[in-house]
């Protein structure tokens, strides 16, 4: 995992005592360490480039907040790469790269990664990854981690679009689970995309000198794709919310539904089985009982009654509604 | 599509080499290039006017978001162009500009745009577009552009106002729907209109030195544009913000007067019919069923406690309360 | 509407060739413009003071953004003038000056005016208005126009008292729509208020060489004035929002009361009008039916299940809770 | 009301003209004037300390917002003082202080105030008060005023955690109503606070000459008061407006709770209702009235079916929930 | 509590006498007082060091603000403690810093607190802590006391967790309460965290001459922790309020589950027991009592009906939705 300018070497490198004879410092190198199973690793790797104790434990402690900071001749630059599992589940990984004029060494938490078409952009050699120094490496590591959001987001957009019909139309608590879930998710990608704009904001600025001016160029376009994740993100955790708050309204509305319809039922039958309760009830003296025609008069008067209600219901909207959309 | 100072010829150029005859290096040239077909196309267009790799990625990668940079001789301006389908659906494009001392490139994503005006102002000679140089056609350019939001908004704005007395009269799930799409498209329109702020404001403040300090006035005016737009978007966005808010006072209303006519309906009918079904029980021994004045005695019992059920439910004003106000 | 500062002359002046001839460049001239109705007019009095397409442009396209342009020897001043027609609304109207050395050129909409009492300090010559320059009159002037807002403002406050009990004791559709109209007045000010802040903070800081040190100090106040404003429109807009949430909390109120009293009539009724229906029925063995104290006890056990619903609702604060506050 | 930092003299000066007598150039001077009663007397205070005509308008037309503005050698500082009514009513006063070398001058809206311990100090003559200039003086009043805002933060504090579980537990229009008053009275403070603490920093950043060092270092410790307030007070306005919230939660969770028992109450009973509404019918052949034990196998139906009811609503949590938490 | 840096000694000093005695210049001493017992100690302390009386105010004070504040060659820090009760309760402590060249006190409300890691690495010698001067202690027991705010979050972080399924599938007046015990404690952890940033902060900008460069590096690492608490701190109080307003939801969720119940028995129930009244009245003259299957056809119509409704029902989708998602 190590290349160098002209030619291009990947010796597959396992201690870190055959990483040492590797190493040439006439080339670029990369060190791709990944996974931190061995601590020891870790010092050995520290004490022969000669980093600063606190570099090595922001290393190793994950996860910190992505951000740049200079030590002297070289820079710790954290970045958070963002993988996509087939389940729409997002995995957050940290990624630190240690730049100095000739190596780059990235330290992964876990094995895979997002960076294959770096590593085949070096083994072919198109392009300029290889006329130009480590410092173009870290641009196009940084740059691939960053563009790895963009699937992420639009797995989130496409979610959103199939849940606001649903929300409106259909509104259940596995929406909401599912709404509170994904606002989660937006929380935990804003607060990875944002320092990272910052810290890659602060490569742009030149305040490092391990960056040239000609990658300067190439970082500004990172950090637009920073502030376009960010902004995108930010965007769906608006209209997170605002669906959340649709939800709401949407119960609401098919509360006032299943109301109208008890209400209707009920104002209309209610009346209809008091008056027949009346000409149950087995008083002696009830005149009306011996009428001939009293039977058929209470049936006209009932349906009568019923009528009044329904227009009465019309006249306030409650019934046809729909219709009149 | 491309004019000289003087006069103003408009050879419709298809290729890239007779573009490459057509082209004056002592005038003015406007160069429109819509829709992307052709990806060589682009690439000879950038070799031969010495573009930067990056300037033509972002050319060709929509959305970009609006800004300006700057590379070493040439400006490159992203905005946004809005149009309005006659379904009053808004439509975006991005159109990108080359900006240098003798020419100016557009490039559209599609046929069809809402230039028309500035090149009826070219050809027509009238006004000052053709004495000033290429900074005040992209001003021009940019100002039309901007100057499309206003439609946009319009007609946002109109169905806001229409909207409003709906949402507190005659709330439906439809309604709210519609608030949905209104805000979704205003969070869009913002996310173009605010970057573009940004970027016109790098235009006007001078940091190119291919704007000229004459056409920074004019790009004052179109900032001004700019920062109106963007209020109006914010405002309407709070309007449609306060309307779904109100949209569920709203149905809580319309739930409390259903709850409240079905409330009346039962409390008043339903001691009346379990004061009818007393009288309908079969027991042997009620004397009550025998006594000559009962069945009247009953229904003056009846109407009284009626009455007192609406007296009380005036008194608390659930009845006649509309006549009240 | 023209003033020099020993004398106090006020020609009437209708067309500009008579402008022309009562302009003097001696004196503080005041040139009061009102209604825009010939465009004519405009573009002379333009070429005869040598103003910029612009700075024309902007005084004729209302409604402009509040703010201060300058343009060389003289400075445009866009505010916005608030006057309260008698049925509480609020009409906008754009005011725009021209500051130069010797004169001051307003542009008014329409005719009518809140300045009535610069023009009578004009008149009677006393405090400092005759004596200090045209600075000192546009500093008059806006100050006017700025506390123009206090009684807007103060009429929204008298409404907003008087709404909030209403809201929470008496809440009904035509609050709802009330507030909702109060919302959209206090953003449309808070639009007006804000710019203008920023444009008079620009005009205190002496940005401009028009203004002199003397009136920078009447300007800061009336930049606390705009201050003060704009926090107050921002304080009511806050209560009309928290009124709205208020709204919604109270209707909830009552439709939880509503659903008491529901509740409460059809828990008791409900099972007694099964107990009479129980023994209503026709079965010809029902032992129950025969036995004499059957009735009574009856009766009793339905007195004493309607007691003990009363008990439990009650104990559970459904009833006499008001007395318990 | 007039100290020497030597001695101690208070003459309790009336008029205008006997203040100028007791005046005396060579000590610290603070002159206490409360009420605004005769406005003559400002305009003779004004004249004999030479005042702007601004300051003293700012000085009289209450309320001013709270800020620090310089006039050459003296100083107008306008802070808001609060004091607690018995009844938990926050009074304010405006106090504005005009601090020259020699003099400190303080105009209070009305009589009484809370700085009695600042007269206590000068008096006794213990600690720094008599030995430090006016601007001591003016920071131990600047101080006392902003301490008195701690008693009104904490009362409203105390009423805040006694209606938090009053809003969860028995929420009423009386809580939601003095919600509304306790957020309204943070607003206000608010609005007196957050320009105060702008004007003590820039006391502190030692803008003004009049402030000698040694006092700047006593005024952070006032700024930081400042901060604390206001930060207490922000504090307080988001419990008010989460407790707005939580009411509304609270009021829903009521309606829930009455709901459910008017769905068991109706479910179980309209079933058998209806069930001893069919065995009620008079009709001729209806051969179960006529079976032996038709009556009891009804009972037991019946029970069966109520039981089924009462099964079926424990198993959705909604009989014996309490019992479950 | 005080250490040498060749060595170690920790004499147990109680009263100030004492202190006098073990206090040695040459070393780095570490002066840890515990409680404010008695005030003279405080005196007679600040009288040995010469302490600005101010300085000891707000060490006695408590709870000021976390800051920063320079005192010529001493340096007051000003943290908040964070320790975790077993209940998950969060309790605070000041801890007042005041750091010299040679010497730092710490003074602490009460007795216990997280420092023993600190106390451990100097007994040990390991380390660089006892080889660095006493700005380094300063910043070892800044961050363990950083450090300390995690647990207290993570604890937070578990409780919201669970909180979550809960609060969709079975809120409950209880869940809300502990949701606004849970944001108000977040609102506490906030204030203590955010100015302890800006405090830090104004640290590692280097403001101050007592901090060495290398230990401001260290200092740079304490600052991310504390933005990244104050982040954390900041999501949970987002979630928080999420939560709240899908607890709302989810009780709306109820409501109209449990009104679908009601609607859905009234409806079916209601109709059919009128239709059985109808049948249960004794007007001698009804034929339809008399007919043969009369009793029969009603049962049937009965049915039907009841059919009916409850096809009606399902095609709203309100019986049988749940099998539907």
């Amino acid at each position: 995992m190590h290349y160098g300018p002209q030619g291009c070497e990947e010796p597959d490198v396992v201690g870190v005592d055959s990483l040492r004879a590797a190493f040439d410092a006439e080339t670029v190198s990369w060190i791709d360490v990944q996974g931190f199973g061995d601590r020891s690793v870790m010092r050995e790797i520290g004490a022969m480039f000669d980093l600063h104790p606190l570099l090595l434990e922001d290393v190793v402690n994950v996860p910190q907040r992505p951000k740049t900071e200079s030590y002297g001749d070289h820079l710790l630059i954290v970045v958070r790469m963002v993988s996509l599992d087939d389940e729409t589940r997002i995995e957050m990984e940290q990624v630190s790269m240690i730049l100095s004029k000739h190596y780059l060494i990235t330290f992964q938490e876990r094995y895979g990664d997002v960076l294959d078409p770096v590593r085949r952009r070096i083994r072919s050699g198109k392009g300029m990854i290889r006329k130009l120094g480590s410092d173009y490496l870290a641009y196009a590591i940084a740059d691939t981690i960053i563009d790895g959001y963009y699937p992420a987001l639009e797995s989130i957009g496409d979610r959103l679009e199939s849940l606001e019909s649903e929300v409106i139309y259909n509104p259940s608590p596995e929406v909401l689970a599912e709404l509170n879930a994904m606002k989660n998710q937006l929380i935990n990608l804003r607060r990875a995309i944002w320092p990272q704009r910052e810290a890659v904001n602060s490569l742009v600025r030149g305040d490092h000198a391990v960056i040239s001016k000609d990658v300067g160029v190439y970082l500004r376009d990172t950090y637009d794709h920073c502030v376009q994740t960010s902004e995108v993100a930010e965007m769906y955790r608006e209209m997170v919310t605002g669906l959340m708050n649709t939800y709401l309204s949407a119960i609401a509305n098919r509360t006032n539904e299943v109301m109208k319809v008890l209400t209707i039922m009920a104002s209309i039958f209610i009346p209809l089985t008091f008056m027949a309760g009346i000409y149950g009830m087995n008083f002696e003296h009830m005149p009306e009982l011996h009428y001939r025609w009293a039977y058929p008069s209470l049936v006209i008067a009932m349906t009568v009654t019923a009528a009044g209600m329904l227009i009465y219901f019309y006249r306030k909207g409650w019934i046809g509604m729909r219709t009149r959309d």
